[in-house]
């Protein structure tokens, strides 16, 4: 940490802050510039607590040097996780597809979608089960029996499951049925589920919440790292901005920032990301361009009588088509090593 | 709901648009303007689901009328709620007061805050047990010990104890020690939490998620009040902006807009709305002044020490004058009939 | 500046940084940590531009310490400005109340809001000739000539006259029929505009852009005080975020910001800070209440007739009313010197 | 426009508002539904002015439908504008490159700069004369020799020049020196300016306000079409939002809005979008897998000596290859007939 000091503060109140560092069995060093006197602390390796500082007399502000991070970051583990699904991977060499439903609505719903989302060459399948609704007037999935499709689902086809889990009963029952666990957007700061899902026998995909810093979502993995597992997958969702002309802002900028710091492979969710079907393709194409390491695409068989999301769900046509640009375009960045 | 049409549409396409409308049992009007028709779709009882037309031919949008809001609305209870807890109120007469530490850290620290906040004459008194950390390594509250020292303050100051649970279990034990559960702005949209409390035997404090907009925030109290309990106070704490002076951007004029619309109480939290010790006093008496039903304010009897959010929690003597200055512009306002 | 190195940075990157810094002629202290090395850069007297080290070889990231601010800031000048138009004061020891229309439509209609303004003892009266409407095909203003109406009320009033300046031609009418050059939210960074309006022999009211920082903001307010124009208010107006009950979002926590950092006045515009008629007299006490110099508000005698911005004026009764409000709330803080 | 009623509004309150419509000589349908009345107002030719509405008693709030947007929108001019600048162009075949430094800084770093644009096989050279910069105490840029310098480049490289004008007088210099006008995001809303451009006889690009909706951002191409210019390039540089790891948050979703609506052409500035030179080249890579018209890139021979934003300008080789790795995709697209 630096504590910066007022232009006027006296020999004396920069004496006390130090005083109160060396409290803290931290050392620091007084470094005088041409306007003010600045306070390096050093020793520590955590976050030193800015409070103690901030109200004492003489300081102008305090500035924090060292990121809370630990487990999620290169420095702790140089090489990229790749996750293991059976015999799938996400973080690998290929362009990782997780496509189905918003929501898994009967038997005939899902197998008509697992249909074209195999023929695709997708090796996972997703589709909720327990829906996060922001209305509670809203469907709210078919819960264990929508599970019970999924294992079928995965029986006839071959694909993973990827399910989302909305509380700690949800992980039983999705350890028990999919491949997956997936943790939503508006459940990336309920620790007490982070913490069930670092103690899950499954991989973790953890979206991003709609308000997250980057720090705040890493964060959230190191919740699930701390309790044992690594296996986790980071995916951008958007996130809330003043635009309209889209439900969220797909921030792809997050993608080469993730790669800067941290290990965990990272994916995009075009759908949720911008929540309209003309804009899915466009912005599944750039994801791949930027080098994320897969795709979260939602396909229905009848948009237009989908239970939820049905505005930004692909057709199986249009579900197609957009695979294959983006993995045309994913071949590009193989090409000259940017990936992979 | 209002599909607008695109200049160029067809009679056919405005034909096929009618056509589903009536297929859903709804009515539909074809309302041709001096540019483009527009039809309007009504007899729905709640919001109709816009994706089944935004992707069709000849549609340009689709414009949503009907609030997806029921219970939480004056429309439904034209009478505002007053949330009473034993013989205090929130909602009714006069401003109500929450305060205490971020944490509970010790008896000693709970006591030597709870005296000074039952001589202010506030009449509840805040302190988490349980704290949903950003970073795992963060201290994260003593748990159900911490809240046998609520209790223990009730007994001897019989101050209300307002405390956070952050998940199903952790209500258990609010239930068990406290007397109003909190659920604080992460957990906002986590809906199970939600229908546990909404079939709590407690008044639930609310607090807006970090982007949440009015609608959502509304709409996470339809869930508890969908469940049976109607004792719901809403909690303005702060939305994340770009803004970099303030650790949240307090949100004042969603105060306004609530008693338009809702016949909730709204308190407002310049502690976490702010995290600055020396923004909490004048944003405390802007609260009052915009006819707040209530503040909850962080205290410390020694903030530098504080094992949680020590920069923005005031000193006992800084709190008893920022209380005293909210009330009285509070009483600027009840002379003039502003509130009450 | 802080240049933070990488944990694994070698001895030879460090060096190399601390070369760049010295053949800046500048002082490097490399700082080791428990973790990594800090590399504190000290001697300048201004921002050091972080580009030349961000890129480099073992480089984690650079944090800047120095605050590009001079002349706006309490350590140049310790003294609040108190600006001064006429017998008519900003910053002193009354809240000032500027009040009138968005536009200046008639004769008639400048006359009759201003009877009201006088009669409820604001010094300042507002009104648009120039105005900066989103749209090319809304109403503009009426130029010069609403200027001449505004000269008008000066002389029939004695209200100071503030109005917008567009651009550096209609910095030179406001000079001739004006008595403070208003630059709106939208040519905040209209740097020309700016330091003509530097070169002016009027006060210069200061509008905060909508998604401006503080810092953004000072530093536009020096660009005029680097011009020798030090009569400046600042005019918190609301900032754009995601939240759509309100036009724009009132950030009332930058007027503590502001008191720690500069010595210039701010005042409030509760008006366009909600966009909405029923939300002014809350928002515009609590501006009072958190200290601000005073308020801009707009009233109408007929304001769903009014050309632009109806929607936001007050009625000729509800000014009256709201601004007697605010006085009782500023004089709540004057009996406890809180301001002035 | 729709006038939603609230549920209890009576017949009378009904009857006012339609009597209104009527006086402004617009047709009024009222619609009764089975919770509450909404009142659609036809025979508009521009958006009606919701303030009459919003705060007459019975109405519950109004709904804008007509658009404000007209000469940029397809459905009044359906086929695609094509931006011509001599031989070279903008929006039509392939993708568009505009690539040199920040700020014109020297003759022989213009030169050295463009030597490497003009091999890359790009046809525009960019170079601030005139450099908003947010603070008064920064490199402001060489002005008219600047501009004189950029000439050159044209003679002997054959580039077109796309250089900003700051102000009127600016856009004099740029008729005489340059190709293409660009007005900055902080001068998207300077409407003097705009018009000025609207009169000029160069095409304008019009860069995004970093606060700017989609329709604000086309109101403002209107400002210059409505004078008569219609060669207007659209420019998305990155919005702003809470997110700190980028500078700018680059909204690449904006070009399937903009393509849905509107005729004009639409590049992106990866350099500014991030302010991060690592960024640029996978978000340049996702702007052309979008379908962006073109690319606008920072590049500098000594991006460690730049006298304006060096962080995020590439070297000379980080150019080269960013480019060819953008054209690689753009042709993914152009081979499924996605653009052009």
């Amino acid at each position: 940490m630096l504590i910066v000091m007022k232009t006027d503060a006296s020999e004396a109140e920069i004496a006390e802050v130090v005083r109160i560092v060396n409290e803290m069995n931290l050392q620091a060093e007084a470094l005088p510039g041409a306007q003010r006197t600045a306070i390096a602390v050093t020793g520590n390796t955590s976050p030193v607590d800015a409070s103690r500082f901030e109200n004492l007399a003489g300081v102008a502000e305090t500035i924090r040097v060292t990121r809370p991070l630990k487990l999620t970051t290169l420095e702790m583990r140089p090489t990229k996780t790749v996750v293991r699904v059976g015999d799938a991977t996400i973080g690998g060499d290929e362009l990782a597809i997780i496509a189905g439903p918003c929501a898994i609505e009967s038997h005939a719903q899902a197998f008509a979608i697992a249909e074209t989302v195999r023929r695709s060459g997708a090796r996972f399948f997703r589709g909720g089960a327990f829906k996060p609704r922001t209305s509670p007037y809203a469907f709210q999935g078919l819960g264990e029996q929508g599970l019970k499709i999924l294992a079928e689902v995965r029986g006839a086809y071959g694909l993973k499951i990827v399910t989302e889990a909305i509380d700690e009963q949800a992980v039983d029952l999705v350890e028990k049925y999919g491949d997956v666990i997936q943790i939503g957007a508006r459940n990336m700061q309920n620790f007490s589920l982070l913490k069930r899902a670092g103690r899950a026998s499954l991989p973790v995909l953890l979206k991003r919440g709609m308000a997250a810093t980057l720090d705040e979502w890493l964060l959230a993995a190191e919740y699930i790292m701390a309790e044992g597992n690594a296996q986790i997958i980071l995916c951008e969702r958007g996130i809330r901005t003043f635009a309209q002309h889209t439900r969220n802002t797909l921030d792809l900028a997050v993608i080469p920032a993730l790669r800067r710091l941290s290990h965990l492979p990272v994916i995009v969710d075009p759908s949720h990301g911008t929540g309209k079907n003309y804009m899915v393709a466009p912005l599944a194409r750039a994801a791949a361009a930027t080098g994320a390491d897969g795709l979260m695409i939602e396909v229905h068989d009848q948009p237009e009588r989908a239970l939820s999301d049905g505005a930004q769900a692909l057709t199986l046509q249009q579900y197609e088509q957009t695979i294959a640009e983006a993995r045309d375009i994913y071949e590009v960045l193989t090409a000259t090593a940017q990936v992979g």
